[in-house]
């Protein structure tokens, strides 16, 4: 198919409505059993036309960026609120700027299943992270709304684009879900930004109240809510590897962030022998290469008790440990550095796992440091334990995906992937509230958070497929239950 | 003895000037032999005082600068030549800025030994880097002239207290010593400051000529040199550790420094599983401890060929490799670093011994970064080879520092001992007009290019009377020859 350009968009569109009409008029019952090559392209073409419009919707020039509550963040909410009406939902937006587009079910006593993702984002951001769960998941409503079924869903159906996820304003991530997740304490609307702006200014500036009343409002009462369910890009490169476009989330990965301090004897790089150093930029290399060694090779270090049950083997699946920042103190090429800092970050699903890891690396700080003559101190900066995606949601969607490959006729090796997440989602602030499933969508490279941030149209069209199949197996009343 | 007050100066001074009078007459031929604890007390003092009195005069308020041909090195300078005249030598300035002070010998045709060191600082600099050289030597032709021993020379004696040798201002070292061994390039006087004001502009300003043909003036005539003395604080630890007041130095190491940089793939914290990256962060610290190891402990990795000859045991006596700057880029605590660079300052007395370990950390940097999939590469910044210190000069040095240490009846064990330098010193550039040797006198803590650089009084007491010891030893026509 020759490649889509931006000035067809309006005889695309047009094209596009013409075939659904006749879709829906000729065959509304297609959708999700693989009959229907065509409708599935349609739905591809506008999804990915969703996202680059989106993405053109910038506070800055030559480059996205859409922060929490930001002119472009506005103009992008307006948007969403049109495409979401256009999916025949109903919209509001809320307290926190979070827009909703809901559809009410026909029993009126089941609870909700919220589908969602953020509509900020990074500076210099990639397209895809964020707006790809908000547009999938209104294009699958509305591909229910065309055929027919959006009427016959078994429970209320609500897509929430929340309106902060990435934090990059005021340094607080998860501003939008928390407030509905109930998880947002009140003392937040005093944080400031870089320019002395608190949230609450921001609020009050955008006609949104701003008052610890108002965020209350915001939160969901758990009673009401049945599930939460995120697609997003993997923003890792494990799909790739794997030659696989959808995964399916076991759980987002509990973090620790240490800053490690390495003090030692400042000194001329040509006059203090080898043997009289007490170098902190040779400590912090050991330091580095243990900090790997331990989170690559777990096995060598940590002998497994199963009958004591302490941790597994699988326990460390997942585990990933980064140094990210190193600095030294004067920082001469002829000056043994007398400071060295640099950052720990230590990812895994299984929080035991990730605490045995925190407390060897610690010891082996101590350990060398000690050996070194150097002094060490290690700073505790985040805490974050993991959270597990619901067993049940896990199971639905992963049919899910492998009926939308069947449909799809790819050729795909070996089951659904089960994959970790290793970055943090609103489905953390979610899980709070209620069960969370997350599905993941290959990415070229496993590049986020950048211009060169990348999924394929294919891809993009097997996610929103795999999110309608979702919804059809679990959430509409199936024929001969409506009979 | 009670501590010094500079307020006490004027009366210290009337003072020592008495006592020189009534020792100059009543035993003029006492020094050296260990028979007058009090006038080598009153040369301790004075030559501390001036150390003070030169530290004083600074460009910054607050701390010490004092930068090629600054306000403050050119009050300095006049300060430098009063002493001079004080001690009965001819005194002149150059065009490139360097103090002389000159005492002829009874034998017109003899060569001259030249002794020096530098008047100018690093910033925030100590007060004995350099000045320590000058001011003893001032000093020990002093105690000549006031014993009477200073028109006995046995070759005229030249005292050179060099414009350049940090280098802060321009980034070149030496410009002082450089231009008297012939070694500065013309070119140099083009070589602009960070305001882009030149070398030529500086001269001229202070009404030197700055031309081409005023350089090569400057420039001595190596058959007119007999050698170089300088003495200088050791900055660093050994002689500290040894418990030895004066060291003598057997050379100054050649140097390389080095330029790495590791480019990997940047990822995600969370996301990039250990064993799919490439990470330049973790290759970086291992490159960085097999480089320690390598220096530590060469012997681990050369396997010596005494046959061939090609390098000993000994080659890597004073092996020293440093890395004291380094960097990641972007530096996001949860971010795999795309790129990180450091720098590698290797420094040996054995020219061979420094260019097999260079040669074998490259085979390493190449050989882990293939393993690693990252992309390294190496860039060379600066190559020295090693100035070996004169072997008859540092005979004579040895045995005035240890007939020092018996006068003095300071309970010492073993012998004087023999130093590597591995700063840079203007005997490299000396070396190329003459044959050097240096003393080393002993700092707290291996200290230097700091406020908190220290030598103790007696110590830099000690340093005198060597120079005094060898200078009547070697240059002066001893009694019997005169008689």
């Amino acid at each position: 198919m020759a490649p889509f350009h931006r000035e067809d968009a309006p005889i695309l569109l047009l094209f596009i409505a013409l075939v659904l009409v006749i879709v829906a008029g000729l065959d509304a019952e297609n959708i999700g059993d693989g009959g229907s090559e065509l409708f599935g392209e349609i739905l591809r073409d506008e999804v990915v036309e969703r996202i680059n419009q989106l993405a053109e919707i910038s506070d800055a020039d030559g480059y996205l960026e859409r922060t929490f509550l930001s002119p472009a963040s506005m103009r992008a909410a307006e948007l969403i609120i049109k495409w979401m009406q256009d999916a025949g939902l109903r919209t509001w937006v809320d307290q926190m700027g979070n827009v909703h587009g809901r559809i009410e079910s026909v029993n009126k006593t089941e609870r909700t299943l919220l589908i969602g993702s953020h509509f900020d984002t990074v500076v210099d951001a990639g397209k895809f992270d964020g707006s790809l769960g908000i547009i999938s998941a209104i294009s699958a409503l509305k591909a229910l709304k065309i055929s027919g079924k959006l009427l016959k869903l078994k429970r209320p159906v609500e897509i929430i684009a929340f309106s902060d996820e990435e934090g990059v304003r005021f340094q607080s991530t998860f501003l939008g879900s928390a407030a509905i997740a109930g998880q947002l304490p009140a003392s937040m609307l005093n944080t400031s930004d870089k320019n002395g702006v608190t949230i609450q200014d921001v609020l009050k500036e955008n006609s949104f109240q701003g008052s610890v009343r108002s965020l209350l409002q915001v939160k969901y009462d758990p009673e009401s809510v049945w599930g939460y369910v995120e697609v997003h890009i993997e923003q890792g490169p494990v799909l790739e590897s794997l030659g696989y476009p959808l995964g399916i989330v076991q759980g987002i990965a509990g973090q620790t962030r240490l800053k490690v301090q390495v003090t030692g004897s400042q000194g001329h790089a040509g006059t203090v022998p080898m043997l009289m150093r007490q170098d902190p930029m040779t400590a912090a290399a050991e330091l580095i290469v243990n900090l790997e060694s331990l989170c690559k090779y777990p096995d060598r270090v940590f002998t497994y008790n199963e009958q004591c049950g302490y941790y597994s083997k699988e326990s460390f699946s997942g585990l990933v440990c980064t140094v990210g920042e190193i600095s030294a103190w004067p920082s001469a090429s002829n000056v043994i550095p007398s400071q060295v800092n640099f950052t720990v970050d230590v990812r895994a699903m299984d929080d035991v796992a990730r605490e045995v890891v925190i407390s060897e690396f610690s010891h082996q700080i101590y350990q060398i440091c000690d050996n070194r003559m150097v002094n060490c101190t290690i700073e505790s900066k985040h805490n974050a334990d993991a959270v597990h995606c619901d067993s049940e949601l896990r199971l639905q969607l992963k049919q899910a995906a492998h009926s939308t490959m069947k449909n799809l006729r790819r050729k795909i090796n070996g089951e659904v992937p089960l994959l970790m997440s290793g970055a943090g989602h609103d489905a953390i602030a979610m899980s709070h509230l209620t069960k969370v499933g997350m599905v993941f969508v290959r990415c070229r490279g496993g590049i986020s958070h950048s211009p060169q941030e990348y999924v394929t149209d294919d891809d993009v069209w097997a996610a929103v497929l795999a999110l309608i199949d979702f919804l059809l197996d679990q959430h509409i009343i199936s024929d001969h239950m409506s009979s």
